[in-house]
């Protein structure tokens, strides 16, 4: 599994929540607290948005927590939305290409889980991404696979509808397959300007997904704080410190979407997949 | 372009061939000296026959010419079967998976050239790669899907008619995509036993192939001699020194097999593909 | 020998300098035209200031060409100073260490030349470094002493002085060991005002050293242009495109000192080091 | 902390030794059992000998468990005496150059431990390096030099000694900066024929170090077993599997030598170094 957050709001610097926590992602590549697999040291990356619309990238193979340019870049970069990722294969080779997040267009992409039975379904999920959109297919992984069979179901016109379908899309491939391996999906997508999360499993077990949210976020002494208002919000794998003060937990099936000032949560309730294509 | 080469024969320490002669394959990692792109620093590759079935790999990112543990396994590693690969990439990515050579069970595979239009036929041609295969497919390149193809036609039993037909089918990819562009393709395949070369190309500029055959190679101060008799023999794109003593051009639209003391060339005559499927 | 660019001026985004020239940087690193080696393919460094005092650091060591992390990087910043730098060792590792541009506090260096001999006199000039510098060694290379030393000669009061005592110190100790190739240098620094550059050798054969100003500079369609008045400047190995209309050469043996909208040439002139020492 | 293994007996693959026990070397590089940090993630290294007296060297920056490359190698590799090493920095940064084993001639050298206030010693202790071995300090780590330090008190003639001088050496550079963090060193060298191993600290607070030997070293089911009799020894950081069968821990303060079939054990008693000092 990986782990990951997501911030949009006043400008910050990446810096104070990458490295400036107690449980900050960089020390949650090395041991990480509330994940099946404690190690997220097959390479990490960082989007974010600047004065364009297309967001910066930088990917890396390298365990997160000896990169001497992500700190120097972290130190730096200030930006009004930003993801960052820490990563630990399921199987598929450690390359940049591999590393999260991925970015089409003004978009960005990351994601914490697997498809079950990947080997068998990857070739079929493969031949469904959009024709368009095929060589901007440059790794291998199922999350890459994700991202476009979400953009291929509508992700830039209604990210609540092309979840579930990508999710029907999903199960029915593996059912075709006899998989018999949950899917497990905890992501995050946004188009520079709202962030849309989802914590989904077919088997009741997702991966962690907390959010926070206030006018601004400040970090002192390892903790994360935000002033009480609307503007700033934090949606990510788990806590970034040890105080229970700020996080929220979103439930297993549910998707959250934030627009600067608010956050809502709606079931996700895929659209009976297995049925409809019995 | 890349720049290639595979020996058969005595066991012969690496090193000899990949540093010791004037233009030895590390030195045109810098700068080879009849190709269209000089530069082959793009990632490397050896792989090599031991001990058992399966050979050998060692692939990087680097340059071949920086780096250190390439000249110490060179150093260290005998072998009586190895092929070697410098890389320039034509616009895949830099990655380990999408460097050469390329090994499925005991075979492995390498290419110099190109699929013209490779953006346009690239999902047709993924799609041709055999069910069984497809998971072994873990990088991005031409290369790799044509190595994909050539098991999927026969490499194993019948090589000539392999590389016949799986020029048929990117032929014919080609052509109903309207790609213009040529294919070029210079490349050798093994079984551990047996060296299997082409030098083909639609438009009559694929990459140059040479070979040069004796009882053994010597290599001293920077040149390469073969003594008289069989044994050994050595596939590659360019000559390994300045002269002109051993070294046979293979000519354009040939088929090499060189199985052990004998090298046999033929004319690879694609079966009238393009007529065959209109 | 390597390549390198120091922009100071109007915010500039670093893709302009780096990616859009005919002869860019990125190009140089393939094969650039006016130096003894043509490839600069051992890793690459970037230097920036943003809205802090310490300027940010991407170093790596893939080929220039080859990274997509640098092109995003240069997409996105844009900086009033900045260095770029691609290698070509002299010998040392390839490591992210010992690539350029380096960074002590709020202040930067790179350098394209080396010192004759290093393998005699390295020992010696390491023991020069000041104690209070000596754990900010954390490369291999000649080009890192030449800055702990200029730093320990008064690079923060009076960079010429510094240049000419560091040179003196270099070369006693050269002709203590006997060393009798020669010591080239073309360099620069600055603390994230001003650049401070040099052109100099012991045996009148230093890298090439340009400079260019106006109050703007302008690519298009692959050339570089500065607009009327003062403001920018560029300094930097060799011209970026094949118009003269820019290009001004900087002698050997002179030192070169630009502040915003003035750009001050002195001759370096060594204080006699040599005879000083016998 | 690190974590390491060395060999010597009948020819092995390296594989069964480093991959296929239950608390393998590979899985002790993603969560090892018995040192204070879990995670060896900053780069590994193996060393063999093969043919020649040069032994072979295999380094990277990534972590073990996910290269392929060192998987491949240590399929093919069948060696009488081999060194393996997994890392995790104690400050220095992560570069193939700081990764042990270390080489020098014919013999290998690594490390598990660290120098005390290494910042505060690293100068008086680089200019305690041997002149002639000067520039063989390629790297950065405190390893390298104490490598570079017996090798000047005598390795290559009493190891034994060596040791104990050299930690005098270290002790009395500590001693002399007011450091109080101990020194802490489990170390292995090797001349290609025997082993020379210690444990040693200053606070009584050493990194482990066991030891197995017998006829011939078996790995089944996870499981190490070595048959009755002499010629096959196994010096390392913590047993490779659960069973207490064959695993014997050599105390704190000892010096191990394994000549082939005879493994001895003497106390390390350094020649009271410090009031020598005082």
């Amino acid at each position: 599994m990986c782990r990951w957050l997501a911030y949009s709001g006043s400008p910050l610097r990446l810096h104070a929540l990458l490295f400036e926590t107690q449980n900050s992602l960089i020390n949650q590549s090395l041991a990480c607290q509330r994940a099946s697999v404690a190690t997220n040291g097959d390479g990490f990356g960082v989007g974010w948005y600047g004065t364009q619309k297309k967001p910066g990238l930088y990917r890396d193979i390298r365990p997160a927590w000896n990169d001497d340019n992500l700190r120097s870049l972290a130190e730096q970069i200030e930006s009004p939305l930003f993801f960052a990722h820490v990563r630990a294969s399921t199987g598929t080779a450690t390359t940049r290409q591999n590393c999260h997040p991925f970015r089409h267009d003004n978009w960005l992409f990351m994601h914490n889980g697997r498809i079950g039975g990947y080997d068998k379904v990857r070739r079929c999920l493969e031949f469904q991404i959009p024709e368009a959109l095929y060589n901007e297919r440059i790794g291998t992984t199922d999350s890459e696979i994700i991202f476009m069979l979400l953009i291929g179901n509508g992700l830039l016109s209604d990210p609540a509808d092309a979840y579930r379908k990508t999710i029907a899309d999903i199960e029915t491939a593996m059912q075709a397959q006899g998989v018999t391996e949950p899917l497990r999906l905890t992501a995050c997508a946004t188009d520079g300007e709202r962030l849309y999360a989802i914590r989904y499993s077919s088997d009741q077990a997702a991966p962690t997904l907390f959010y926070a949210q206030g006018q601004q976020v400040q970090v002192e002494n390892g903790t994360c704080a935000f002033t009480e208002g609307a503007g700033s919000v934090l949606v990510l794998s788990e806590p970034l410190d040890r105080s229970d003060a700020c996080w929220n937990e979103v439930p297993e099936g549910y998707f959250l979407t934030a627009i600067g000032d608010r956050v809502t949560l709606q079931p996700v309730v895929p659209a009976e997949p297995i049925s409809a294509v019995a």
